[in-house]
């Protein structure tokens, strides 16, 4: 009776389809459409009563409209009687707003957080959150997965002589640290100031690259002003050649072009958003995060069903 | 100390700076605006510590932008200190998602309360609800305000003779009564099947309204279906004339087109909605609700600046 049901919205839908052929069961039957005025209609096809259900929706762009069907969504499993409410966000969207940067600023990944919560989710599958505490801003259990392995296990395969793991910032220090131990690689780091959102600019490097092939990693490509500047940094600072890697290809503006007009060899992204520009530059390779998703669920799934049996 | 400061988003800007013109007060300055990822950023450039603040805000077209923008700048506005957060809801989106219509249904209009409330909000003042049970759906007060008097005021400086007012379907009789309570005329009924949103079906009209100026009276035209059907109706039945009237002008999808090409003599609607349409017809007249609602922020306003003085 405690069935495992996969549901999805419009963020994503080829994702949630590699997930459920992952698990091996059908996707969920819903459709979230608009009515004429632009609101979100939700709906399900099939009996979700007394069912696990897993809804896979990123919070990427459109980010109001796939924040509102993912609410939606979950309001309509509530009131169908799912038994839990499990929602997977590959792409955690507004996480950068995380802190009072400034004075009077809204920290809108708490508000997501707490809206999620309120509509009735029971857990959270999210991935390479911009900041580990986003997790605490929930009160319902997180699991939080990494990018970091499926990224490493592609570049061994290329088998790529003297890597060297770059860090875009400061902040992403810890998550190169992690690929840099995957790879048996040293470590480097690009000492940047930001002056304002959206505009980067490099300072200098920390570590020694000459002759050695970057590898540049970060959680979101966004407008790639960072990653292209940092790329730009690395080869004038007589690295070989220069990578780049992300779990999350926000991608947004000018960043194709940039990427297409960069230094950078290659771009090796994930799928947890959908790469939609109409000319993807061919530096992208795209690797799926399914399997992981796919065994994450089945792991809690299974967690779901022994809490079931110490129920009865 | 405990001052009152207007704020505003992207939904209805005209209509606030009328409200706060009313009021004699100037626009708190703020500045709501989207990153290159399409997320919503919020800027408050004054102190809002200690002040009742109200925020005016439609949720309409687009409906999940402008909802986001609300929850954004209510959260800004909460871990600013705001000493009171008063939502002006002009439109109320999502309204017509009130019920389960259909098993599995998701009631949209409760979850859109839930979120505005989680987000911060301590009051709401909203205008013609599409059902009274939205009040309910909120745990903090609503101060709930109908646009049917100011219709009335239209009408009766037109002096039309012989009027009779007339509901649209069942779901619109009180509205109705109302109407022609104040226009001192009589009521009559269309009686219609809806067989799918947005498209409607006349079937016949209770009441005589032969040789009369009928004025139709909803709270919506969406996509003027309903209100158009009518019109044709009432013409065949013999009206002299038709006139059309409603609080919100949602106006979406081939709604400008139809009222133009309808038997309707005029449509009068309110300043909930802004008219974005770039070629709207000359049949619309457009009334204000800024003084309805500069008068109702006064009123909470000095309600509030009361109870501040039992604080003492
Ligand atoms: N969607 C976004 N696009 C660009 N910048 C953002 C976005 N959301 C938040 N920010 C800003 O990014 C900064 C935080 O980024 P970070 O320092 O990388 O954690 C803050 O100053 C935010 O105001
Ligand atoms: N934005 C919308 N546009 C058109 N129909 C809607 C919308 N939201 C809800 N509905 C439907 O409208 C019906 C309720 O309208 P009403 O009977 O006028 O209260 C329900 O069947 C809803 O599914």
């Amino acid at each position: 009776d405690s069935k495992l049901k996969i549901f999805t919205c419009n963020s994503n839908p080829k994702l949630a389809n590699q997930i459920a052929d992952y698990i091996g069961i059908p996707m969920g039957e819903s459709h979230t459409t608009s009515f004429s005025d632009g609101e979100i209609q939700v709906k399900l096809s099939e009996s979700v009563r007394g069912s696990h259900v897993y809804i896979i929706q990123s919070t990427c762009l459109p980010v109001n409209d796939n924040l509102m069907e993912l609410l939606v969504m979950v309001d309509a499993l509530k009131r169908a009687s799912a038994k839990s409410i499990n929602v997977v966000i590959p792409y955690y969207g507004y996480a950068r707003q995380d802190r009072k940067a400034r004075s009077r600023d809204p920290i809108t990944a708490k508000l997501v957080a707490d809206l999620i919560e309120k509509a009735g989710a029971h857990r959270v599958i999210a991935m390479d959150l911009h900041a580990m505490q986003i997790q605490g801003f929930f009160d319902i259990p997180v699991d939080h997965l990494l990018g970091v392995p499926i990224l490493a296990q592609y570049f061994r395969s290329k088998q790529i002589e003297n890597p060297i793991v770059v860090s875009p910032d400061h902040g992403g220090v810890v998550r190169a640290r992690k690929l840099a131990d995957l790879l048996n690689a040293p470590l480097a780091i690009i000492d940047k100031r930001r002056p304002e959102p959206n505009v980067s600019e490099v300072m200098n490097i920390i570590g020694n690259i000459e002759g050695k092939t970057a590898i540049l990693i970060d959680d979101i490509i966004d407008t790639a002003g960072t990653i292209v500047l940092g790329a730009n940094a690395l080869v004038e600072g007589g690295a070989k050649e220069v990578y780049a890697c992300c779990t999350h290809p926000v991608l947004s503006g000018p960043a194709m072009e940039r990427l297409e007009n960069s230094p950078l060899k290659e771009v090796i992204v994930t799928d947890t958003i959908p790469i939609t520009h109409p000319n993807p530059t061919n530096k992208l390779k795209v690797l799926s995060v399914a399997p992981l998703l796919g065994e994450a669920i089945i792991r809690v799934h299974e967690e779901l069903s022994i809490s079931k049996l110490f129920e009865l």
